[in-house]
C-alpha cells in the first residue's frame, strides 16, 4: 500500500480494542497521574464514576490502530503531526474503543516528488456509539516505486 | 494555580527530560511499532542513524510536563483536546528535551461560570537548541473559588 492507494473519500473500520482498568492506570502513572487517571478509589466517587483513559493514551492507541491497519511498513514515514485533537466522551476502564478512518485528502509532496502527504480523520466510537476521540492525523507516505520496464 | 492565574503572553520553562533509547523503544513496541521507533540495529542505517520517539511518546511527555510543572491537582479537569500538534526536529536516543510554554488565552466557560478555557502552546527544545514538538494544548482550569468572607 502506498500514497496512490490512499483515496479521499474512502472510509474503513479497523480494530476494536478493549480498554482495561490496568492499562489506564499503568499509562497515566507514567505521563498523566492526575487523580482522574490513576486514583480507582477516589476516581469512583468522582463525576465519571471510575478512572477515565489520558487523552494520549488514547492518542497513543489511534495511533497503534492506524499502524496495523492502515499505515503499511513499506511505505510509512515518520508523520509530521496531527491537527484538531478532541476528546469527546470519557474512555472508562471496560470500554471498547472501534476506530473507524476516512482520508480526507492525498496531495503529493511539494519538496519531495517520492512522497505524499495524506490528512486522515481518526474517529474513535464506543461500545455505546459515542465518539470518544476524533482528529486530523497527517502522514507523510511513499508513492509507489516505479516498475522500471 | 487556578484559571485566574493563567495570564496571556507569560513564558514559563518546565523541566528537562532525558529521552533513553530504552524508553523509546518500550513506548513503541507497545503503541508505535515502526521500524524506525522500535528497532535499534536496522535504524542505525537509517536517516536517523538510531531509532527516533514516536510521536505520541513525545506528546505524552509534552503531557506529564505539563502535569508536573504547568497544572494544578486542585484546579485541572479532564483537557478537551489539543490543535496542530507538530513533529519538527526528530527526537533521537539521548536527546534532553526541555519544555517551554505560553500562555496564548484564556477565557471563561459559556456554559459553567466556574471554570475556564487556557490555550497555551506547548514546545519541545533539544539540546541543540532546536524545535522537536509544538502544540496548542486546550486545558479546561477550574476558577478561584469565592473566599465567602
Amino acid at each position: 500500500m502506498y500514497f496512490d492507494d490512499y483515496v479521499p473519500g474512502t472510509v474503513s473500520t479497523l480494530r476494536t480494542d478493549l480498554v482495561s482498568e490496568a492499562s489506564i492506570i499503568e499509562f497515566a502513572r507514567q505521563f498523566d497521574p492526575q487523580e482522574f487517571h490513576v486514583d480507582a478509589a477516589s476516581a469512583a466517587h468522582g463525576p465519571y464514576g471510575g478512572v477515565i483513559a489520558s487523552g494520549w493514551h488514547t492518542c497513543a492507541l489511534a495511533g497503534h490502530a492506524m499502524v496495523t491497519g492502515y499505515l503499511a511498513p513499506e511505505s510509512s514515514l515518520p508523520a509530521p503531526g496531527a491537527d484538531e485533537v478532541r476528546f469527546h466522551a470519557p474512555v472508562r476502564a471496560g470500554d471498547t474503543l472501534t476506530w473507524r478512518v476516512t482520508v480526507l485528502g492525498a496531495r503529493p509532496s511539494r519538496s519531495n516528488p517520492s512522497r505524499g502527504i495524506v490528512r486522515t480523520l481518526i474517529e474513535a466510537v464506543n461500545q455505546h456509539g459515542s465518539l470518544a476521540l476524533s482528529m486530523t492525523a497527517i502522514n507523510l507516505i511513499r508513492r509507489r516505486p516505479a516498475t522500471g520496464q
